[in-house]
C-alpha cells in the first residue's frame, strides 16, 4: 500500500467519525444545550484536539490532520453555542 | 523531536480526549440510556475507530492504535449496554 493509499484509509475513517459525530452537534443546536455535559469537557476535548493537530503535523498525517481540524471546528461551535446560549438564559 | 517524543505528544493528546469522553460514557451508564442518540450513529462511530485503527497500524502510530483501542472498547461497551437496555425495556 503505497503513501496516498494509505492516507485515504485514514481519510475514509475520518469520515466515518466526524459523521457519527454531526447528529450530536445537531441535537446540540435543537435542544438548545450540550446534552447536560460540562463545557469543560468540550474544552477539555478541544484542548486534546489541538494536540493531536500537532501531533498530526510531526508525524506529517494528512488524515489525523484534516480529521481534527474538522472536529476542533464542530467541538468549538459546541462550545460558543453552548456559551452564548448560558448568556441568554440569564 | 525524535520519534519517541512525537509519540508522547499523541498519547497526551488521546489522553485529553478519552477524558473528556469518559463523562458520556458515565452519563449513559446513570441514566441507562445513549442519550437520545441513535444507536446506528455509535455503530458508525465504532466502524470509524475500526477504520482508525487499520490507519494506525498503516502508518505505525503508537499514539493512533492506542487512542482507538480505548475509544473502540468505550464505544462497543455503549453499544452493548444500550442493547441490553433496549431488551430488558420491551
Amino acid at each position: 500500500m503505497n503513501a496516498i493509499q494509505i492516507e485515504i484509509v485514514g481519510l475514509i475513517a475520518a469520515s466515518f467519525t466526524t459523521f457519527a459525530f454531526v447528529p450530536q452537534v445537531f441535537k446540540i443546536w435543537k435542544n438548545r444545550n450540550a446534552s447536560g455535559v460540562s463545557i469543560s469537557m468540550y474544552v477539555i476535548m478541544l484542548i486534546g484536539i489541538s494536540i493531536w493537530l500537532y501531533y498530526g503535523l510531526l508525524i506529517k498525517s494528512v488524515a489525523v490532520i484534516t480529521a481534527n481540524i474538522v472536529s476542533g471546528l464542530l467541538q468549538l461551535f459546541i462550545i460558543i453555542f453552548t456559551l452564548i446560549n448560558r448568556k441568554n438564559e440569564k
